[in-house]
């Protein structure tokens, strides 16, 4: 047995910290041991803040680890959005507003790089989470910037998710539409104290007013989330983010553990896919080294194949 | 012989509008008849157009439009943006500035849906881009929200990519330092009437001299991508758009053509991984019929088993 896996689950921070590391790494012990952490999970509760860059997550969250260290709660961070000043891709401003939380033992933060990967991100997240939760956490934020397949993992990694928005984006309430809308526990109107704030909460109030609200099917989730105005930087709303949050954390067994028996099949789902990819991909070689693949692509690129067409015959094996 | 065929490759956009929608909703006879007409594209050059929600992407493409009918070409739009007016789900001054495009016979205009679309959204770009190809469009405008795979995948499908940002949305230069660097062709600060824009020029100017500027290993590309001050609203800077992205279109043959090689082989592994997945989803059932996905998904959410070991299981059948 890994030593690692006691400590974690005594709280170890340092040796939570040099798994995640070697999880990063792929060395070698590494998942075996984040498997054999897993069964000590589960009580975290995880929320998902996201949105699109320039609304203000980073310093939500800030101010949501500021309450939860009021409460003398012990916090994790997951920055999974690179404009984070979490995950130290900031500008030295932001930085230095993150310093306050720097030396608080009870603040741990890690960052996830996000360059390149497709479906290891999720995969990255997960493992994060799964031992931060081992190790105690009982509150743990991931951060993601909002757009695209991120945040629709975080969905599905996380106990509630917080969406932030705010005045002044340009088509903020279409992009809401385009997805995030259907994630929402909680929808947060951050920066409420710019031009254009009213508007913008009417026209959300009107949306979710509206039976169309696209709840996604079969989830447990109550149909509509709650609309908060707030502004981060200042402080006002702080309050009523957290009283949204705790109202999710005090949610029901039953409907909690609905939400996480999804969340465990769209992980191992995802999980199993990624693997079925990667071994087709191994199978077909790379464009660049003589093999299926290379011939194939020399051929389509020529047009003298389609791609469809190529895809199925390197599928099936006929080429 | 499919008879819309013959009429895509005559031009015919009726026929080709037929196609589109026959692909989207899976009709019998709608693949055969795309592969039928891929040897027949070739010649139109595609272009991406991404950045953030708000930056003004769709204004960009509408300017670009203008532009290329001034000078009497043919031109098709692709919204994959669930934002832009172009994909019909905007607020109605934006579709009012889309109008004068309306009823010209040389602009086709095509939204797709983006919602829920893993993997998929890809492969409907692909197949509308082929189309319109075939169809005789020598410009082909994509216009896709950036951030996330949707851009990444939008790199690999176009011969010219155009990041556009804009002053004013927090943290801009890190949210481009975290993948959209890399594929630009063309970048373009909009909104440079706004404060910041100096600034925002600036930095930019500065990261591009860097030598860690991040091309990917093995691009054709040039190192660097030119760097464009613009405001698209009042038609500021769209020239410097244009020239650069002629001078793209007017690459040696010997470079446009590793590029293409280079898109076929993620087309074709993108396709084979897709299909990989779907036969794997296949062989494990879902998560609310009885079947191997859910009974291994129920030991996972109860923590007798972790999500790692467990999709192991089923990918080797051993569940």
């Amino acid at each position: 047995m890994d030593p690692r896996v006691d400590k974690i689950v005594g709280g170890d921070l340092v040796a939570a910290a040099s798994l995640m590391r070697a999880l990063d790494d792929d060395l070698p012990g590494a998942r075996a041991a984040l498997r054999a952490i897993y069964p000590h999970g589960g009580r975290a509760f995880v929320v998902g803040v996201t949105g699109a860059p320039g609304v203000g997550k980073s310093t939500l969250v800030d101010a949501l680890v500021g309450v939860a260290r009021g409460r003398g709660e012990r916090v994790a961070v997951v920055a999974v959005d690179p404009s984070s000043p979490f995950s130290g891709g900031a500008l030295l401003g932001d930085r230095v507003r993150m310093q306050r939380h720097a030396l608080d033992e009870g603040v741990f933060i890690r960052s996830l790089a996000t360059r390149g990967q497709q479906g290891g991100l999720s995969r990255s997240t997960t493992a994060t989470v799964a031992v931060l939760d081992a190790a105690g956490f009982p509150l743990v934020l991931v951060e993601t910037v909002g757009a695209g397949q991120a945040e629709i993992d975080v969905a599905d990694a996380a106990d509630a998710v917080i969406v932030v928005t705010a005045p002044g984006l340009g088509d903020e309430v279409q992009a809401l539409k385009a997805g995030l809308l259907e994630i929402a526990d909680v929808l947060v109107v951050n920066k409420a104290d710019r031009e254009g704030a009213d508007r913008a909460l009417a026209d959300l109030t009107t949306m979710l007013a509206l039976a169309a609200f696209p709840s996604r099917p079969g989830d447990p989730r109550r149909a509509a989330p709650a609309l908060v105005r707030a502004s981060a930087a200042t402080g006002a709303g702080v309050t009523d983010v957290t009283a949204a949050v705790d109202a999710l954390r005090a949610a029901p067994a039953a409907e909690r553990s609905a939400r996480r028996r999804r969340q465990a099949a769209r992980q191992v789902t995802a999980l199993v896919g990624e693997q079925a990819r990667a071994a087709a991909y191994a199978a077909i070689g790379t464009e660049d080294a003589p093999g299926p693949l290379a011939s194939t692509v020399d051929e389509v690129a020529a047009r003298k194949l389609d791609p469809w067409s190529a895809a199925e015959a390197l599928t099936t094996g006929n080429r």
